[in-house]
């Protein structure tokens, strides 16, 4: 399968929408975490936009409790697996793509729940690995400390392994089901993994059968080191926050350029930076928009927004107008720690400015401006390799992604620089990725 | 609220059906295990027959893998959870049982996934608690054996608290998403568990706010010592397999009279045993739909049932047409392996009758007769103290559950021992069981 020749475009989705301030805003859903007719809403809407996929983050703990969590809309979430298995019955063809963490789940478990969302959906999974960042998840798991940054990552490389190993338990025709002779499957097509490595030791087989798409679409968001090396290994997709167009370009060329170390080729990974469009009518309509969600951000809040991105440090002490101080390296996303702390000082932010600078989408690229404009910025990054496609970031929902479907697909479809109707019939033939090969039909 | 007058229905479903050949059948759905389409007009049938609940089982392995395995319909099912999560939107009133294993299972994931069924389905989510009995479950999860059997029922225990202590993270009213105040929930209405167990450790808070239900209605399966202790502390809902009416009440009177030690009346546990219907319009027809059956299972799959049963024992060494030899004690399903061993040496039966008189629903009570035959069995079962209700195991299916709809339930109805229309918005309520009030509000 060849490369699409226009950008791929997933909907990255959260109950009120990304911005800190999105439940306060009077059009927003307040309630939307746990609204399920919400969601449907939204899925649907994105197929309407031809989207590749609706995508979920995910947590496994409350974030932020104690004085600051009471502000912000944490607490309300669904499970991600439990709620895109509900969109996949109201939806026909955009992929659902949940994150999913290894560092406190189970391989065959997750391997198993993924294959019947695959099964389920016709083909329509994908998998966001993560590896967690945070004690507080840690501790609802029988740790007192979360993994160390490296650790995990060994970790996620053993667990992807075993994974794929169980996904490939069954040869596609491996089940006949001859009620005449009485056959149901053929055990020679039948493979037990018998996997004993150093973390994790998985007999197999899995019980279900390999799915549509073989496995699901494998995407990942870690940009440090370990991140990017395991990426280049087995991801498919990769979401990343990229501040300017330089500085994604560099990470594509970087991290497109390690893929021949793994025999891959450029077209086997898609990198899609996450991208916050306020969109208005005009100029001053969308900054009039984005303006009026900055000023529901109290400082309490920002404050609670920087002391999570830097590991819980506290910077309330400090002087709300004066220079971010030293920060100690974090152990939770180390990447976007850096990235934050590089905003800082290259625009020479106060801590107030940087909170409000983040507020909107936690360090993803945030863009003001007219459908046009957002349009000329979506073509720039892809046509100057900073970008395969995006993941749509609204700052408050439904708004932000209808306003994208109605008014900014449109413009997208007329450059050519995207698709008018889906062309496959699973994600990854709409992200032009090929289906695996079973490892035992090599 | 009081205890409904009439008696409880669960669907417990399979692909293809219960009885072991069910697949082989001309009019069964032979791929009927990951077939959504076939489990949405199933869920619908049984919600238009005014069930109380769809139930689904669950092993964490492919079962009887090897020779044997290949001739029976096994290997191709879906997670239940992610079935379930799919069924919910495509129904409304009727509950949503999964099982889930304890023993491979965190608590913090097991709750979360529950309490978002819950939350998804408006209130209609039920927890079928098992604890694994496989070996071959054990080695998906890095351990060669099983746990013991009295251990797996000591992690079920503490497991159990844990949850339901994570359940009640947040207190009904505790998410008040205060627009113009900026505040989202009420911190004192959020309590942190900090559970410090001998097996699990566990800081909550569940990332999720309190369920329609309080929490998933609570089901168990064991009927072994263990089993029965547990679930007369914690469970609210049984399921049983029983051959005979007087095997019912006795099991019956000896699990409701364990209630009080625990400060709980008799209207807080349902005992339900499945029962198999064969359904015919006249005698004979159900009877030759049984024969039809019977006479689809051959031998080396008969012989694998037992195997099976019998933790891995190999029958086939013995002649088919002797007595059953004696066997050793299996740490899986030990109630189920008893009550076999009973049921062969009761009725002086063959190793190939035994299989025969298990194939149709594995120990559980097979009924072979027409509509009011087999409404006259529930009948006396529910008003002679041997059931509150029942788990309908269709020998195959769509067929079995179809006719059951058609023509037994109306003759319940008839008779007054069913709901003609659904009482109750949650699980809980149709059941006639209370919502739990939450541990920080007694």
């Amino acid at each position: 399968m060849s490369q699409p020749k226009h950008l791929t475009l997933g909907a990255f989705l959260m109950g009120s929408g990304h911005h800190l301030a999105a439940w306060r805003h009077p059009r927003a859903y307040s309630d939307g975490g746990l609204n399920f007719a919400h969601f449907k809403r939204l899925a649907q809407t994105a197929e309407r936009g031809k989207f590749d996929a609706i995508f979920f983050a995910d947590n496994l703990a409350m974030l932020g409790d104690g004085e600051l969590g009471k502000y912000t809309a944490l607490g309300d979430v669904f499970d991600p697996l439990v709620l895109l298995s509900g969109l996949a019955t109201v939806t026909e063809h955009i992929g659902l793509i949940s994150t999913v963490s290894t560092s406190y789940n189970e391989p065959y478990l997750l391997a198993r729940k993924f294959a019947s969302l695959d099964h389920l959906s016709g083909g329509r999974a994908g998998w966001n690995l993560v590896t967690s960042a945070l004690d507080q998840e840690a501790q609802n798991f029988g740790r007192d400390k979360h993994f160390e940054h490296d650790d995990r990552y060994e970790r996620a490389e053993e667990f992807i392994d075993v994974t794929t190993g169980l996904w490939d338990s069954w040869d596609d025709d491996a089940f006949v089901r001859d009620k005449a002779a009485g056959v149901y499957f053929h055990p020679e097509k039948l493979h037990t993994l018998n996997h004993k490595g150093e973390r994790y030791q998985v007999r197999g087989p899995l019980n279900i059968p390999r799915s549509p798409q073989g496995y699901p679409v494998l995407i990942q968001a870690g940009s440090s080191e370990p991140g990017k090396v395991l990426a280049a290994r087995t991801a498919e997709v990769v979401f990343t926050a990229q501040q300017t167009l330089a500085n994604a370009q560099a990470f594509y060329a970087d991290l497109k350029g390690r893929l021949p170390l793994y025999g891959r080729t450029a077209d086997q990974l898609k990198i899609m930076p996450g991208i916050s469009p306020v969109i208005g009518h005009t100029q001053s309509e969308a900054e009039d928009k984005y303006a009026e969600l900055q000023d529901l951000v109290e400082s309490r809040v920002g404050l609670g927004l920087l002391a999570g991105m830097a590991g819980g440090f506290d910077l309330s002490e400090y002087d709300l107008d004066g220079p971010l101080p030293e920060l100690p390296v974090s152990n939770a996303m180390q990447s976007r720690q850096h990235l934050f702390i590089d905003l800082a000082r290259r625009e020479n932010l106060t801590i107030r400015q940087l909170y409000l600078k983040i507020a909107g989408a936690r360090g993803h690229h945030t863009a003001v401006g007219t459908p046009v404009q957002i349009a000329d910025l979506l073509e720039e990054w892809f046509t100057q390799g900073g970008a395969d496609g995006f993941n749509i970031m609204p700052p408050f929902l439904p708004d932000g992604l209808e306003l994208f479907v109605d008014l900014v697909v449109p413009q997208l479809q007329r450059r050519g620089l995207f698709r008018t109707e889906y062309s496959g019939s699973t994600l990854r033939e709409n992200l032009g990725l090929r289906r695996p090969v079973s490892r035992y039909a090599r």
